[in-house]
């Protein structure tokens, strides 16, 4: 399911904020499993959308957004990501930091619309 | 300034997320600008690291982590910065969006240490 980042609603949401570096060895079953876990987060209710990309040192930026903080903690704790997180931990991963945050205000602009920016939510 | 991600702080802190696509019109200066805005992002004290990424659609994903609100805030009015935001919007940024979020938990791993999982800030 593709959400373009300009279709997420007003905050409050939350976003949780992935920076993962493979360890490059046993990439056995990595790449499936990733694409396993995208499903996952995906079906979660609360889902709101995703982006993904490589950093120049080969590590993952990923973020996605869910509705509430609830919607992430149940998704960490559905069964099969677990076993994916401790997978990762073993084989796949060399260093990870994940980031849970409240999104608490957006500014968004498009340039085929009149406004010069239209802010989203409170200042 | 280098910052590697996994020597962040313990939440909480702030976390601005850019998704920005660019016009891919009058590129003119675009990437002077985005220099220098780089070197203004890391000179805001309150400064704690950033990650910079290139989107499949060719979008940019920047992540830009601060220790509170009110650096975010300071950095956004710079006057520089002012003139830059509203060059972007009437020259090189065809849509972005701004979210600015507060970081409430974090989860590290790395793989040499003995650790399984460190978690950082509160559950």
């Amino acid at each position: 399911m593709t959400t373009p980042y300009w279709t997420r609603p007003e905050p409050p949401y939350y976003v949780a904020v992935f920076t993962i570096t493979p360890s490059g060895t046993d990439p056995d079953g990595y790449a499936e499993t990733n694409e396993r876990m995208v499903e996952l987060a995906e079906a979660q209710p609360g889902y709101l959308g995703r982006e993904s990309a490589t950093l120049p040192d080969g590590s993952d930026l990923v973020v996605i957004y869910y509705a509430d903080d609830e919607s992430i903690r149940t998704w960490k704790r559905n069964p099969e990501h677990v076993v994916a997180q401790r997978l990762g931990r073993q084989k796949w991963l060399g260093r990870y930091r994940v980031e849970i945050a409240r999104v608490e205000r957006a500014y968004e602009f498009a340039a085929s619309s009149d406004a010069d920016a239209a802010r989203v939510g409170q200042e």
